[in-house]
């Protein structure tokens, strides 16, 4: 089993529980109340609730999408999926596995506050949970989809992995707004984030997305 | 009255009807059925699921958002608002004045061929509805929200832009699965439309995103 080391802790994977059918909210409804709060409770987020929120992001939602690879609930470009989505909470950081719907450990330790920038820093950095958006550049270059030049563009490639985020926040933000969750989409402080995340050269840390229950109801 | 011309003909603003709630479909159905579709009939949009669609891609969904600038369906960096969408169907090109509810005509004629590449041109241009995303800049360098560095960085600007035009396409994406449309986000000939939709300098054409009817259902 895979474990993930900090300066003296010690974290495990994640199994998620499948992700359960909630039918309660229309898209109507979630679309009216979506909206960005920033003052986020401490309370981490129960296990389901967090795998329908990881399933909602970018989850596979059927075994077969385009150019035979499973298709995912947010598009990305020639289907590349090259938006990986790292969570960090109080105990570690996990790389979310949507294939086997589990968290992989990464590192462990509360990189929390590498998710928000200097300027951010008047907001406490305890929302349970950081989404850290990091593209991996190699999935647009080797794509198994369908190889139109814009994939080795390095501006086109920006256009596509910013957009593909977009795409993944989107569904966060509407789902957050279907729970009563609150999100927060913004800058993080990416040289730190890459150096601890131990990323690769072809690995860029773009933003970050908090997500918790709101502070006032 | 505001209207457009063509090289022969003349369109009319288009008023359209208030947004009207529609609950039957729940946010994880949508998101399970979320997917790309390329092939898409001609048959026009009602005007009700087009008033719908628009809104749910950025419609104003509060009076009273961030900064004091009314709230929309899709977030944006400090709330510029940056991206407008232009609507391109067979009788013309609209901007989608969110504000008012209304289709303003921007140029009369078929642009739709223009939203497409020549690499896509496989994909015959009928589609009844070619979303174009045009962003503002301007918008970003005098937003009325949080003024920070990165708003004047053009670096930033594009990361910002792009992420804010999936915000945009994800909730298109969502509003189509809901409503058993097809939509297809994709490149599009940037310069073309510049051209034709006379944009500013400091406009840039972005992306669009196919709607309509799917072919096979």
């Amino acid at each position: 089993m895979s474990t993930a080391t900090g300066e003296t802790q010690v974290i495990l994977p994640i199994k998620l529980p499948i992700p359960a059918p909630d039918r309660t909210t229309s898209v109507f409804s979630a679309l009216e109340r979506r909206r960005t709060i920033r003052e986020i409770r401490s309370t981490p987020l129960p296990a389901q609730l967090l795998s329908n929120l990881l399933w909602a992001a970018c989850g596979i939602n059927r075994k077969i999408g385009p150019f035979g690879v499973p298709g995912r609930t947010a598009a990305s470009a020639s289907n590349s999926q090259e938006i990986d989505i790292y969570a960090a909470s109080k105990e570690g950081a996990y790389l979310y596995d949507a294939t086997n719907n589990m968290l992989s450990p990464v590192v462990a330790g509360d990189l929390r506050a590498s998710a928000l920038t200097p300027g951010q820093r008047d907001v406490a950095a305890t929302a349970p949970l950081q989404l850290v958006y990091v593209v991996d550049v190699h999935r647009l270059t080797h794509t198994m989809g369908f190889q139109e030049p814009g994939l080795q563009d390095p501006e086109m490639q920006k256009a596509y992995y910013y957009v593909d985020t977009g795409l993944i926040a989107g569904n966060v933000y509407l789902f957050a707004a279907a729970h009563g969750l609150a999100a927060w989409f913004h800058n993080c402080d990416r040289t730190l984030l890459a150096q601890k995340l131990r990323l690769r050269s072809d690995q860029r840390v773009l933003f970050a997305q908090s997500i918790g229950y709101p502070e006032t109801e």
